[in-house]
């Protein structure tokens, strides 16, 4: 035990599926509670783990970062096959860092980068179950490009955020997506967010108006219209959580 | 229902995670007999279904193919559309044919082609937890090349093959190995398998020996000395099973 405290960061990977989302709650299974539990374990002490920011029940992380503050010197390699052995197999801890004591997982992000997979065919392959959005709407790609184009740039989301949103999240509902990139994949397409700051289920509400429009569902028109209302009442059902995965965090 | 008979053909993919296997069995759940019953319930009689081959437990199939013989005349899109509602979705029906009445799955195939995933990294990804072998011995990849290329060609693979075999197979342990190559894949390798015909567990066998030559626990000599021994026995162990994929048969 060092009288120093240490502030480490770990990039994790996981598989939602089987959790209540990231964040801790009384009475559901979250990944925050099993990552914390393994670390409290090795760190031998009550250390909290602080994520750069919850995922959803179902929703899935390539590169969700988070970080904890401890008073116990840990050899990072013996810490990494430990964290591994302990947690689930659908929890992986991808690496561990010593970050400067200024760190916060959630504070010092200055961005993040999402994906959302779409699957257009006849069927869903067993493999990506779990992973896709099974689209059955006829989809015009390229009115789905324009769509998606709308979206790009500084706006005020109000629309496409939920009402959980907390702090100053609910207070400035403006946000820069920098990139919404649609990339064809086997059996359907990927659509790419990267941004500074994405509000409560913005991503999977975006992703819900873009199939609406993309599927002639509503015209292309709505989307300044929704924008414009700042209501999340105007604004289509946000598509599934399945679909959605956090890829990075950016510092 | 129509008097004449008609043959189908169906197009199988499936995680056989969930599974006993392809065959049917008692008291365990087998993706034929899982199969069968969508098959009964829209056929309306008590037809077989008949596959390519068996998958074990754990086993995955890209393509499966299987046959049967009914008295009902289906439209085939409605039953393709029927047994993807029928099916869990682990088990999905990627296409039915017509075919010839002399058509059969298992007897008239040419080849298989098999693919077996190996995961070499210092973790699993979450979403390959039940798709890749995790070794975690050091991989000599030139030296796995060499000890490839000696299973190529035509061969008796008695050492590699384990008792179940029964008829033909058990009787005649010689076939060709058309293909082994190895193709890089994120944090690993496959090792892609085609031939006229595989014994049982054949593939995982190779695999096992592979595997224990390329990370030099057994010398690559011992592979002609394995293979001159027609004797199971003095094989190492089967790789496991979730890391193999029935990916192609051949007609």
């Amino acid at each position: 035990m060092n009288k120093d405290i240490h502030t480490y960061k770990l990039h994790l990977t996981y598989d939602g599926t089987n959790y209540s989302g990231w964040q801790i709650q009384p009475h559901a299974l979250s990944i925050q509670q099993i990552v914390q539990d393994a670390v409290r374990m090795l760190a031998k002490e009550d250390v909290n783990v602080i994520g750069s920011g919850r995922t959803d029940a179902g929703v899935h992380a390539l590169d969700q970062v988070a970080h904890f503050r401890t008073h116990s010197s840990l050899d990072l390699d013996h810490f990494l096959r430990s964290m591994n052995g302990i947690l689930p197999k659908d929890i992986r801890t991808k690496e561990a860092f010593d970050a400067p004591s200024t760190f916060h997982a959630q504070r010092s992000a200055l961005g993040k980068e999402y994906h959302y997979r779409l699957s257009f065919g006849p069927y869903v392959s067993p493999f990506e179950r779990y992973y896709v959005w099974h689209v059955h709407y006829k989809i015009d790609t390229k009115l789905l490009e324009e769509a998606a184009k709308l979206f790009i740039g500084t706006h005020d989301f109000s629309s496409f955020a939920n009402s959980q949103t907390k702090g100053a999240c609910a207070k400035n509902p403006i946000r820069t997506l920098s990139k919404l990139d649609i990339i064809p994949r086997e059996g359907g397409l990927a659509l790419q967010f990267a941004g500074n700051g994405f509000l409560y289920k913005m991503v999977r509400n975006i992703v819900g108006t873009l199939i609406e429009v993309a599927s002639n569902k509503r015209p292309i028109d709505d989307i300044p219209r929704i924008f414009a209302a700042t209501d999340r009442r105007v604004a289509p059902m946000a598509a599934p959580a399945q679909g959605l995965f956090l890829v990075k965090v950016f510092y």
